[in-house]
């Protein structure tokens, strides 16, 4: 008899099969056992009657710990009970290996996440870890896919790099044999030479930051995927982050509801992504967030009043803080793009606006419930000697950013892009408290184990 | 007017359009020039009549370098001798940028790749660097369409581990805040727990090796495909390999015929993955060669003379090596499936052969024309006894791998997978002689710039 995989059960009504797989679970009593049954591609109920099994099978079952790994044999039933529709009555259970002493108990999902993750190799067989990373694996398909679909070539940026272009205190360094590498923070001055030579191009790996602050949001290495395109400026940034975004989102929705069902996700802010994005441009936002303090300040809500005393808390003209976003994100309740910022809060490599030289042509994109920040992008400087300048004010070495200023020297576009942090939009999904859940073995300043 | 992009515009066939791009190249003379124009989709030969567009039009076209920026609107017309279909007969030309000095010859495309890997920031925008990286990017998405389409989760395994399995002496060192990381050099220790929590998953990342020797085989940083399934034995993991490479080729074959024109590849060769791949032993690999050494030696052509000095140099019972597995690609003319390697050369985790204790559960995917192995694979040593007794005898610290035998105390089944480096199947699809041509930013001893 071949076996079955769980997810495919319901095609198998009325018939015997065999299961390969793990002890989830186990509830019963005395004359019928109730197994849940694992396989990785889902549970299902096993039901075990004394009077249906061989006296020693019926001992097994009821012996045997958490995560022992069986096969079992047994009638497909259909139940309308279960979101699978089916349940299985056994016939017969083999053991392969028995388990007693099963380090993490089932009740334990969420409460200390510290400890789970010291257990990171066996807790990701867990219901809520394994629905999150389940939703992550369909978020970089749905990306991989929008991307080739629209005609990007993939264009992978290197990890060792010579130099950072922007500031060396979250850099890993690697000895390189007699030199020394950097670890890549960010493949975009690869994806723009890459936008050169081939119009449109993604870069999608690995990022490194060594952030020293042990925050729910940060990790040391992270996945961002980055598209660079030529003769793209600001507004088609703004679109392609919009349609982009729509469409990730879109697949989980689709794709991933029995894993948003267990993270028991209220997805009503998620459906609004299909709604067009505010756009909204820095200065705006300055005066609204004016306005949403004073809101908050007067209100009777304590959360309220304490998210009001954090508002601007940066002064006016300075980068937004984690307060000012989630305070956009409570006012839209919907993604919102926010552009022209001043452009010395920004990266050097942003496009000036011409109509205002202190502002970048550049945009976030905010998610809403708190998520804040999860795309930032520009259209970039592709004038010589404005570049050139941005790279003497920003002390940037210039034998380490040569290569990127040629890009500038022989057949200069306009051209933009952006950046997505994957975890990040994960988190923002699937609801999660903490991005080093959304990435399978999490890597932070205290964490580099299992 | 909207811009087409060169690859779209053979359905614009008598219109008027805008192209926008770089000039590739140039011929012609004093009434009529002939401008290669790229816009990264494609090539397309404009041409610019000296009675067709106003005196300075014409005069730009004459001075303008190769690589200057250019927006050229004209009317597109078929021309059956193009690979295209279509040329354009210019009405305007527009400068965005003039470039008189661009550092590449189109000529020297192949001659002195240090050179030009000097400037592969501008040298992937050349016709051989183009067709090898568009290549690159279908072969990773074939690979990622296939895993998703048959159900596996990706499990991304992190870039910084806390020890190594397999020896130091090619290990990247890191330091990690007040601790000390090493950079990954295969995912599927973690692919194993992913196995164990999805039933089927890949890891797909890049990877890390410090190699000392400069070789055209060798990068110290490339990207590992890395299936990982429960219950799969040695048989399965050859059945998996086997079809993944079929299904990888075929789509290069299928939707980058253009790319392999511009290479000059002969598929011949390629196109014989259809057929099953013949599944040898080591043992009768042994045979085979012993035989084939001996047929060599007395051929009257010197490369085989050469080639059959160096089979079997490392002698019965090793590991085979370049040779071998040049002579083997020679006889079979196809991908060859080598099992069952003797274990005191292979990995320590790979699964004891029941039927010859000397013997792994292993397989060696090699591919023909001398490119050698492209995968390597292995059903996992799943018994907790003989796993303990292997890390004691490769003297693995325990303290940096008792995570990985959880996986053998808590559930432990059979289970099996394999790793293929994306850069040596690039290289064979393509033909390249130099890996180093395959990835957009190679990385070796000598090379960590641009």
């Amino acid at each position: 008899m071949a076996s079955v995989p769980v997810n495919e059960l319901k095609q198998h009504i009325g018939k015997q099969v065999e299961l390969r797989g793990w002890l989830y679970n186990r509830r019963g009593s005395g004359k019928l056992l109730f197994l849940q049954f694992r396989d990785g591609t889902g549970l299902v109920q096993v039901v075990v009657g004394k009077a249906d099994v061989p006296e020693p099978v019926f001992e097994t079952a009821r012996r045997i710990g958490n995560e022992s790994s069986i096969i079992i044999t047994g009638l497909v039933k259909e139940d309308t009970r279960s979101s699978l529709g089916v349940e299985v009555q056994a016939s017969d259970l083999h053991v392969i290996q028995e388990v007693h002493d099963y380090p993490i108990q089932i009740t334990e999902d969420v409460p200390n996440i510290d400890k789970l993750l010291d257990q990171r190799h066996l807790w990701v067989r867990s219901r809520r870890p394994h629905a999150i990373l389940r939703v992550r694996s369909e978020v970089i398909q749905a990306i991989r896919d929008f991307y080739y679909n629209k005609g990007y070539v993939l264009f992978d940026a290197p990890m060792f790099t010579p130099a950072s272009c922007e500031g060396t205190s979250t850099l890993f360094e690697v000895p390189y044999f007699d030199s020394t590498a950097y670890l890549s923070q960010s493949g975009q001055l690869y994806g723009e030479a890459g936008a050169m030579a081939f119009g449109k191009v993604v870069v999608f790996g690995p990022t490194f930051r060594a952030e020293k602050s042990k925050t729910r949001r940060h990790l040391t290495e992270f996945w961002m995927v980055e598209p660079e395109v030529a003769f793209l400026e600001l507004d088609g940034v703004m679109d392609l982050a919009e349609e982009q975004v729509r469409y990730v989102v879109g697949r989980a929705l689709e794709r991933c509801k029995e894993d948003l069902k267990v993270l028991q996700r209220d997805t009503t802010l998620l459906e609004q992504v299909a709604r067009p994005f505010p756009r909204v441009s820095y200065d705006d936002v300055q005066v609204l967030l004016q306005k949403l303090k004073a809101e908050y300040a007067a209100s009777s809500d304590p959360e309220l009043q304490k998210l009001a005393k954090d508002i601007l808390k940066g002064g006016l003209g300075d980068d937004l803080g984690a307060a000012d976003e989630t305070a956009i994100g409570l006012h839209f309740k919907q993604c919102v793009m926010i552009h022209r910022y001043p452009r010395h809060v920004k990266a050097f490599y942003m496009k000036k606006d011409p109509q205002n030289a202190e502002r970048a042509l550049c945009v976030d994109v905010i998610a809403p419930e708190g998520v804040g920040e999860i795309i930032g992008g520009s259209q970039r400087e592709d004038s010589l000697e404005e570049l050139l300048s941005q790279i003497e004010k920003h002390k940037i070495p210039m034998e380490s950013i040569n290569w990127f200023v040629d890009l500038r020297r022989y057949g200069s576009v306009p051209h933009g892009g952006f950046g997505m942090g994957v975890e990040r939009c994960v988190q923002w999904i699937t609801g999660c408290q903490h991005v080093r859940e959304t990435i399978p073995f999490p890597r932070t300043i205290y964490r580099l184990n299992p």
